[in-house]
């Protein structure tokens, strides 16, 4: 099976080109120059006349029917990923979550069962290490050899993920030593549990109070005190979901000394603020995710910092719960709404609103909804890129098209949109997953069935 | 005339692909996994097994028989890019020298009557700009309409080249204005001449002292007085030929406020000190340039601006005099020896020599040495990238051989090497200049004639 | 002649004591707790309680009678040095200008003439040296044995007292020599001339523009610049009249780092903006100054630079014109504008506002008013204290009174307040100097002759 | 009972003055021109000449008989407040010690019958809270009320005075709210602790361990931890026993932002390094006090930091154990070493040789030692300067004299001396406490009840 895309504008990480992309299998067979092969050298031919043609999205943080306060994220690996597909995602990275007491492996395992026969894109797994002691820490060499060379901690949500500095600093030695990436949530939670605890105890209970009890400067001392754990150990640290300019500085210092130090931020902190976590009622409770959504003028720094690669890479943090039934569980203590916003569907276009808006050049969208998540976890050039050899991870995007976005025409399992009603230029016009048209402007021809796993190698970075 | 290059490894700025190569003409017919094309498909075919494949090298500083203090610098623009194109680089961007009194305009014709027609490889122009008046200013926009897009301007070099500030503002206003790119010479020649004409008084008069009196401190400060007034004005900037600590700390600083703000640094800064300086007799004369080689733990910070992105861009200020005559005119004066050092054969196999020592990673050796030049100087796609349509500058290099540098083996027209003896692993095996065999292991088969002018757009980095 | 000062709250720099303090002829003889001394110890007994009894104030930058742009600063040192008594101003540190082709030793001999019996407090001289040469160099050496310790330079006003980076440099080689000061007025005056020019021919004439011509971004470079300088040479550094928070963050940055580095500012940048040089009509002309007043978010980092010490000491760069006619010299062109604002008379009152506004403590007002100028210019401990054996220069202040600044009232000469109208809580009740009543509830009642020249020491700060 | 010094020169944290003292009482009742008193004005008179006569010493960290690891720090408040006298100290501040589950009152009453009637000069207390809960935060309030109004915590020492960063935040709104500061021990101990049981399961037990296990990264990381901790409660912070360049460069950062952020230094961290705690055998253990003596550049950096005043106070942390027993506790394991140096006898006489090596000026010593102390813990004007009405606590010393540091001559109660050997210039003569004479050429004549409590005011340097 031979598809030839054609005449389309090629983008990469560094720019673009006028070229005809020819799929053979599940990978890319050549780049040409438009006319080197005509249209009978293909099975199907796909005209990306004005069009962009470019990798397929990476989102490297997705929480999939993730349990979380004795609920589970709204999206299943089946319609998560068929959401991702329809925004022009073709590989995910979401997050095996260890409980307490129980094994990294059979963890994997676990997730491994969630995930298989499930998806209609490819995946990957980061290991959540919520229980640090010797076995838990043997084992992460096992994970990695399985091609989960990742493994997030938790500096905030004591008594439930969190770990202590001694903790981390013993699973950041065993990452140094295998080579593997501590990725940190960092945020003091300890120090916020005892502010939320007293709004709480003031009758402070509303949504916004999340935010208000969340203070950025705690983001930034748990991403300077990672930091420094990483450097004393030397193992390698990407910041998940940064939200803050005082973290953001943090890791720009770190990243400025040369040390191993990423970070990524997501849409949500590009777009929306504090102010929605304010909005009237309950209404605020669909934009509780932790870190918290920030005030306005943070948006600048990110942006910024996406332009300087201090930040290097958007995810989503993609964890639906849905608003009329278990964001409710909070309506009396905000610490009881759960913590996550949908968001897998959008990352792509959002992004490109920046390059409407001029936040980022053509290259640089593509370097960091795509590029550079494949080297950052290690799946270069099989995604990440339009190379021969590469996996046909392709889109097609019209960057002329507009549309809205709406719960009410989004494929994500949630019942509300954190995006409703905004109209953004740019679209999805056509996916293929290795090489399988997946979405096309006839609706979603891909299947649940068609994801693989994806053994990761170790982040292509390191100094 | 169609060549197939097979069985390498294509690298990109992003990272390799095991890849072959089909160039048709002058330019890039396709990319494809090895086995899409027959040999047969190609007129000839080159073996490239074991060999990395990768974009021509771009030298974006280059002094062809520039003229200094009354003698001019050695190669002629025949023997220096033939030089190039010997050591890998398929792209220089030469110095268009203003003289006070005279008009950019004439000044470019004249450096295109040196060039055309001379030239083994592609080159373009910068403008030296040295004379700041209205008529000058006007015409940098003519100079921007005909493809020379930079204007270089000095803060050293009183009397000769040196602009005041207030000319440096107006010519950053016409920058701004037009989109194109100030390159600036900092030191704080005011400062240094004075320290100059002291040591001199002392009777402290050998080649060492070019070095201890342009203390790295006076090229931060005029980093950074070039960097602000980049920043009241709007233009972009780009640092040319940085040497100190000092002055990659304020380039850093800017860049992490998002101010267009770019450097370069040059393999004698990365591999060579002032204990070079300070050879017996006059041995040091052979290291003279400016900025002048540092104490050896600025190259320390100077790779690390490499790996952090804070520098951008390797170029080489080749400016070679020979040491028996030219250089002799300083014997009783270091500030009468003619100013630069050969190096434009050298530059990519001396920073292979990172990427052996582990200082740099092999996508970053491609993108400082040829992606980015191409993307900072307007040339991208057409140059710096392998990928279809692309000119077909192309080098096959083998990163096993080994060689010895010398003056007795290089084709500099210059009667010494900076790196004599230096032992170095990795060899250039073939290069292609738009589509033409110009080296091979049978030698040169380029021809002077060959190299065209490249009409460049603006910088695409700016935000 | 003795006097006794009891019941007051004795302030000095590091805090506040109840205690009497007996004056012996000009000097202090003791300071007691309340009833060590009776009544009869003394000839006068002023009854200070209620009351604070401080050091007297120091105002190391006043221009009186200064020749600028054709026409001279408004008070003599007679009317000046009366209205700084007036003020609680018991010193003054006056600047000896030098012309283009004069000597040091001719100007200081100049100035001489000018003070000598004119004044009504005790006053030194900085020497403002325009014209660097070899003369003038070595004669810095005199100026330093004739109590002549610091030299003002100016990267601004070319072809006026502006300096070359070069002539800054020897002249700072000299001061390291001599461990006497250089004093910078650090703006680009260079680029900025560009400016002012760029925007007369637009036909922007008026005063705002003043402001709008000198960014600062070009006092921050023109700091970054003298302290990098300073650095090479080794000479300490004064920045005087410090208005931008870009200056604030190089000084601070150079202190930092330990550096013989510090800075003045002024009330007038403390509390007034560039709203006030844009008021209708030419009235903005009252408020030209160099560096120009700035937006009013630089007000609050230089109270926190008073605070944190980086800025040092508080100072008027009192130079006062006429409105009705010398200011009117630029009414059709800013750049005519003579320079200068009216100000020696309210310093110690202005800054008083910043302890009743909690900015400042108490301790802090008489430590960056009068403790530290005495120190850093070499004056203590005969100023700047009140201690056994130093100068009885003394203020007797009421912090609770209340006072209206006008020009209806003020003793300036000159025909405007900066500060007309502006309420303000505080008021020097009594001022002796060298012992003398000069100022009382009951009037001035000093002469104009009691005033001595102050021969001054080196800074008593440097490591 | 009056005292009259006479002919000495007074010093302050401003300068010197030639100048009399006159003491009736306990207080000083006049500072005085030489000559104003006559010898007969005083029952005794001691002649100063040539001495510097300097308001006594204050070191606010000491722990005398303090519980440690189930021994006591060897000197009791008898014998240490005696070898203080002997070293020109005459106030201490200790630190009264709760054990988890006792009350802050109890432990207040117990340190007053530890120290009250036992101590040769004047004491007061911080409190060392470990164990932070309701009642604990409601006593906050008593203490500052009972005169003490400083609260010590610790990052270190976990299951023993280590409080989370949750207890630490309350405890800093209780200081915010009441006004008193949190003084903090900042090192990372959670991760600190790893890294020592990672040793000592190596075998790797010596003395030191000690240093190696607790690096600089960790305590900078926790002194930025403590910074914003205090920002987002606006809690006064004062860092105690600050000895990494990594923390004063946080310290130095907040300061400059203008927060509430001080720190002290010891000698031991200006004059000992790494190297005393790898001395051969099990020497090393003298040296062993936490944080540990670092890298010898440090020292540099501190002896900046003394000067810049982001280090502003000079303690001793003065906590002896006795090498030939109490020490030995850790012979096979550095852990169990008790953690403490002595010092409090000799801090005014390092700290002058300060003065004597250039490091320091003589101001910057009476501040850092005396006058600093004073207005950081609410004792000024009462102690830490010469003036009317303060306590007599003053110290004659001899700039010329020398002297040999060693246990054989030293008056603390422990059987080594970290300086052995050491030959240092300027000696204490004579020490009085509350006007009377405690030390002189004569020996001792305090006696160990003279000392008394010291309620304590506020911080005097809060914004």
């Amino acid at each position: 099976m031979r598809t030839l895309i054609k005449n389309g504008t090629v983008l990469s990480a560094t720019g673009a080109s006028a070229a005809d992309v020819l799929v053979d299998g599940e990978t890319i067979a050549a780049v040409a120059r438009p006319g080197v092969f005509a249209d009978d050298a293909a099975d199907t031919v796909l005209d990306a006349a004005g069009r962009y043609v470019l990798p397929g999205g990476i989102d490297a943080h997705t929480h999939m029917e993730m349990p979380f306060g004795g609920t589970f994220s709204h999206d299943t690996f089946a319609t998560g990923t068929t959401a991702a597909a329809w925004g022009g995602t073709t590989t995910i990275i979401d997050f095996a979550v260890q409980a307490k007491g129980t094994s990294l492996l059979s963890t994997m395992d676990k997730w491994h069962e969630k995930a298989d026969g499930n998806c209609a894109i490819d995946y990957g797994f980061h290991m959540i290490v919520s229980d640090v002691n010797d076995t838990t820490l043997k084992e992460m060499e096992s994970c990695v050899s399985a091609g989960v060379s990742s493994f997030k901690m938790f500096m905030a949500y004591p008594g439930v993920f969190y770990s202590t500095d001694g903790e981390i600093l013993l699973a950041m030695q065993k990452a140094r030593d295998t080579g593997s990436t501590i990725m940190m949530h960092a945020e003091n939670g300890i120090a916020i549990d005892e502010l939320a605890a007293q709004a709480v105890a003031a009758g402070r209970t509303d949504p916004v109070q999340h935010g208000l009890t969340r203070p950025p400067e705690l983001e930034g001392e748990a991403t300077h005190r990672a930091i420094r754990l990483a450097k004393v150990t030397g193992a390698p640290l990407y910041i998940v979901h940064l939200s803050a300019a005082q973290a953001l500085a943090e890791v720009a210092a770190a990243r400025g000394e040369g040390q191993n130090v990423f970070a990524e931020t997501c849409p949500q902190y590009l777009y929306l603020s504090i102010e929605d976590l304010a909005k009237p009622g309950f209404e605020g409770a669909k934009y509780v995710a932790s870190p918290p959504l920030r005030e306005k003028h943070h948006q600048t720094d990110l942006w910024r910092g996406l332009r300087t690669n201090d930040l290097s890479v958007v995810s989503t943090d993609h964890c639906p719960f849905c608003f009329n039934d278990q964001k409710q569980l909070g309506a009396n203590d905000f610490r009881a709404i759960p913590n996550g916003m949908p968001g897998v569907e959008h990352r792509m276009d959002l992004l490109h609103q920046g390059v409407v808006a001029g936040e980022l050049s053509l290259a640089r969208w593509v370097e960091t909804c795509a590029t550079t998540p494949a080297r950052m976890f290690g799946l270069y050039p099989r995604k990440g890129v339009i190379a021969p050899g590469s996996d046909a991870d392709i889109v097609i995007y019209d960057p002329k098209a507009t549309q809205t976005l709406s719960a009410d025409t989004h494929h994500m399992n949630v019942d509300y949109s954190a995006y409703e009603g905004l109209e953004i230029t740019g679209k999805v016009e056509t996916v293929l997953s290795r090489g399988r048209v997946v979405v096309s402007p006839d609706g979603f021809s891909g299947s649940t069935g068609h994801g693989k796993f994806l053994s990761r190698d170790l982040c292509q970075y390191l100094n």
